[in-house]
């Protein structure tokens, strides 16, 4: 079996700057994920900020099947240059997992082409998911309701393009609603934004929540990375009868 | 009646380099279609690449309701910067109609997220357009289907997002076929793509293609420009009474 | 100006039969939104299933632009002829708002295919709409958010189709999120569903409900009914010059 | 490993009636995709119009994963209660795959909502399909594009809802452009239709639509047939504060 090459990216501040953070995610979160989600179809790499190459050079993101990002204070710090590498490896077939602030990331909102942007409190009140596509491979083996005691609530209007499929939708406490699990595809790639997982909460602790990541790496795997293309097509299939009084000047 | 603001943007460089650019629009092929979608409800400005600000400053840009754009040998040459104003402005509600080779401007691509390739070949085959969406108001006075004697051929795979809404497919002499006409909407802003209209041949002197135009402007029209968004929302609009034992360190 | 036919169906027996229901609506909710939505670019008409023909003889429905349809406890009685006469208008052009307990009437899930089923509960609890395209012509002038104090809930996960365009997202004071306000196109014609509407609470009272279908009605409104289609082409547009060696045993 | 227990629906008729389809379908057409598809992974059964319940009975449509089905001149001897049955099984997860002529079957046009009609030619002319979405599991191992020498021109514009995913889009010799292959969910079952496939032609023959066929089994058959759902939700998730002075009369 050909095991899903699984990297998870984090951008692991918070983890070392706050006490309360580190008593939750002691080794950074991506390795809380990284623990839960063990099985013998991955292979997983934990990669963060402030590594060389911010992560992720060549060698590592050009053996990536998923990418997991998780992103907070530092999305300015990413490189640009970074942000086109892994944009490119989606487009030919690399499945991307974007959570929580992350939606506010420079990869999420290049591959989305809008602002990404959404209502937001950080008060800690109660978060309900619910499944709205019960027959989505993400939701497989999920109840169709489940909730979070403490959350960072995200609420609409948020500004993504109309083809994102709705897996989950949350309910907040205080009276928001959100798209909370949706599925894209851009050109040969997959892409999922799955926006529970604030850092002050042991989010990442959740079977039901490690249930919908363990999904989505699965589903965003893709069937093989795609060779480039080539567009330019001079010769035709069929034969071309008219004449051509203009010339060409291309 | 409020007049729509309708600016013209071309590149504005093949008519100047070659003469049989030239013949066929003799002052440029933005000033062509302006002088066919003249009408009373439209308020309608040329401008191009070559023009301070590269034709749209800020008093251009910020008044304009809808932004046609052809561009084809000198994508490179647009300021990235104009190109974040243009996105912003089209967040906010401009509608945008991105023509032929357009799909590979730095607006196109940066408003979808993906490469936006196609294949191509140009030697002055057959192309025939069908209506798609016949219900769709850019289809509206439109026959079933149309030619052009001389098209440039563009071919899928066309890798665009899947919520592009089809109004025109094209059938091409050599075999090949593609999403030719294509609505998308990215926030507050309308986009239409229509991919007939090389420099070569004297397309935007077809009336059907014109009808397209004209009726592609009035879909895009925004009922207004909006506002900017404020996102935080602190306070709760329903009781929240779940307590929070993490504190908060957003 | 021409004026849309708006005809507003009303299943008119939770009225007669309820003293309370009487009470907010005397004449019947399809008067009481009649009245509210009485324009000068409207021409509305009242009418219910008890009456000839089940309110929709030809000459109704084939002078009907905008179809408002409020249904419940009497789904089953409806004839299936003349939700095949419905449905034969909605693909030739004619706009149908579908309100509240309609998204388990024979037309609307006829139009979807699918058994369009909804969590429900009944006990008067708050509902919250949120506006999830702000630049929807079905939300223009409506508040980023809007409550009704007592409302039925319908709640998720609802089974349609993923055309669905989200207008608005409910909230409900028991943990439930909905899909309260979705946009389809049919063919031709387009398609509103709205949720709230249960016949025990004032809603139809209420200036932002209202204001939804004043904005679908126009929304929905037809450039024109299209006439039937032929769709055998037995001559070809372009030469054919391939041999067939079969025969034709169509 | 868990079978997919695949159903090949065929009308059967045509290859009883004329000699020259039978020489390409001596079987009919069923046990020659049968006979191609043959795999480790499939339980295939073949199946007919003029069997018993209509080669349908409970104990074969209720074990059933994924159904084929090919129908053309006798759609309307289908009986409508055998369509619910089938409806009621894609719904709760089946995968359905239809071919050709069954673009107006009754179960086709059921499931879509609309009619479903298309511009079509009988003599011969060569068909191109070109993959859309070279991502998609369906297009695994295909070429961009291929071609069948002999077919039957089935052209836009077809009915169907905007939800469809294109996966092949058809030129046809005669200028005519088509979607032909196109997917859908519904619920929780999957839906695949897919155009070539006139009885007179060898198309089935053909390895590359054998792949397709093969392609879009795997693709549509269900993790899990769903159970019946439960909709009346009395109890609430969440306290309910808000008094109704209104009581229930539902």
């Amino acid at each position: 079996m050909k095991k899903i090459n699984l990297t998870i990216w984090n951008e692991f501040r918070h983890e070392k700057k706050h006490e309360e953070v580190r008593k939750i995610y002691p080794d950074g979160l991506h390795r809380t994920i990284a623990g839960y989600l063990a099985a013998e179809d991955l292979d997983i790499r934990c990669v963060s900020l402030d590594e060389p190459e911010q992560g992720l050079p060549d060698e590592v993101l050009n053996s990536t099947d998923v990418l997991i990002w998780w992103g907070h204070c530092a999305h300015s710090a990413v490189a640009d240059e970074l942000v086109e590498r892994i944009r490119d490896r989606v487009i030919h077939g690399m499945g991307l997992i974007v959570l929580h602030s992350g939606h506010y990331s420079k990869i999420f909102r290049r591959m989305m082409g809008t602002e990404c942007r959404l209502l937001w409190r950080e008060v800690g009140e109660k978060e309900r998911l619910w499944v709205v596509d019960p027959g989505h491979p993400i939701a497989a083996g999920l109840p169709a309701t489940f909730a979070l005691p403490n959350s960072e609530m995200y609420g609409e209007y948020f500004d993504i393009p109309q083809d994102g499929h709705i897996v989950f939708m949350s309910w907040f406490e205080g009276g928001n609603v959100f798209r909370s699990g949706v599925a894209f595809q851009r050109d040969r790639g997959k892409i999922f934004y799955f926006s529970p997982g604030h850092e002050s909460y042991p989010i990442y602790h959740d079977p039901n929540i490690i249930k919908v990541l363990a999904n989505a790496v699965r589903w965003a795997a893709p069937a093989k990375i795609f060779p480039d293309r080539i567009t330019p097509q001079p010769e035709s299939l069929e034969t071309i009868r008219t004449a051509n009084p203009y010339g060409s000047v291309h």
